[in-house]
């Protein structure tokens, strides 16, 4: 039988989520907690792959057992006891065998933090913008991605993906109340590798009065990696949500 | 003519507030840097003395020049560049030339902040409560600090402190709005070292029921450190507001 397990993790101490060898990431922490508590090995699967430094405040991955778990609540306190404190486990609950952390997901968000003032409490959560970005005309620019299929110009190059073709439904950037931040909104069905990041980064040009939105949608077009911006920090970027 | 200085700090990095020989202090940090930039070795007189790993949202401290800044903003840039990302300052402005930042200080606050669910993000920031806690009951228990004088049971032993009076004038636990998280907030025309983590370490052993509110009035009562709770730890602590 299928469990998904619901957790969010810091990904500055990791080496991104998946196992690679000689390297502490979250996939090969929660196996190795998963395996001692269970007491065989395990292979979890998770809904997508974070890059190094990029967090996750939901990430949804699935894992085989043999028979049925006799208190999954218990099992979520043991993992928390073993993973230190950068990962969060919050729930394990059984779904069909079938279902598939990554293959059955039908959308993702992602949020991307920026602050304007110096705060050293944010420092580490949050990328520090300069001031006066014109948040109205990245609005403009980011209303773009809505009617964009091929996202080759915002991909990373020599990936093993199979298309560039994503569907966004919402990317915005919102004020967050009562605060000097921001926070831009993605959703998509899929991402490419570092995508939200160089869509950021070139978003950020349009801000800084570098791109006009109509040189935004000619880097959109070009379909190549290098007409777009570099790449944002990804201590700032959130997996926020993954849907089924 | 004297200048106050706005300005906030994470504490874990540092040895507390005040200058030690041997130890990085955020007021050492800021001598140097204004030294540095002011070309004379300068001194800075704070609103009051954190201890280790306590926090400032906000900090207020003076300092003396003998001609009037040329621009202020100027000088918190550069202040800002020398001190890294832990220490932020937002303001300098001039004040009446006997202004004191620590004698004039009519009231501080002090937030406390506990959330009762892991998280890997403000682990840092935050204290992990336990299950369960009786807000209500240490609520109760802390509007008995509003009638008390001397706080002689939560002060540190063996201070300097000439008397253990002070006069509280808020003391609650608010729930953060769509969050799992409380704050305590506290203001109080001074306080004695030490004290708000004594005050919330005794809360916390009613919110824990080991304690009942009538026991808690009566640790108060017999003005002695060995009958309050233990120190909570300091980076949930935060100077949060200095009035004048």
């Amino acid at each position: 039988m299928r469990y998904f397990m619901r957790l969010a993790y810091r990904g500055a101490p990791f080496h991104g989520w998946q196992s690679q060898p000689g390297e502490v990431t979250v996939q090969e922490t929660l196996e190795k907690a998963l395996s001692t508590v269970l007491r065989r090995e395990m292979k979890i699967v998770g809904a997508g792959r974070t890059d190094t430094s990029v967090n996750a405040r939901m990430m949804i991955a699935h894992f085989d057992v043999d028979s049925p778990l006799e208190d999954p609540q218990k099992l979520v306190r043991a993992i928390n006891s073993l993973v230190g404190k950068d990962i969060a486990v919050y729930e394990i609950y059984e779904v069909e065998p079938d279902k598939h952390a990554r293959f059955d997901a039908t959308s993702r968000t992602y949020h991307y933090y920026a602050m304007s003032e110096k705060s050293p409490f944010f420092h580490q959560l949050c990328w520090k913008a300069p001031a006066g970005l014109d948040y109205d005309k990245m609005n403009e620019a980011a209303q773009l991605l809505l009617t964009t299929h091929d996202f080759t110009s915002f991909a990373k190059l020599h990936t093993d993906a199979k298309t560039n073709i994503c569907k966004v439904t919402h990317a915005c950037w919102h004020q967050i109340p009562g605060t000097d931040g921001w926070v831009f909104v993605i959703t998509a069905d899929r991402f490419l590798r570092n995508m939200v990041r160089a869509v950021v980064g070139t978003l950020v040009e349009v801000g800084r009065g570098k791109m006009s939105v109509e040189e935004f949608q000619a880097v959109i077009d070009r379909r190549d990696r290098c007409a777009a911006g570099t790449s944002m920090p990804g201590h700032a970027l959130y997996l926020w949500e993954v849907t089924y």
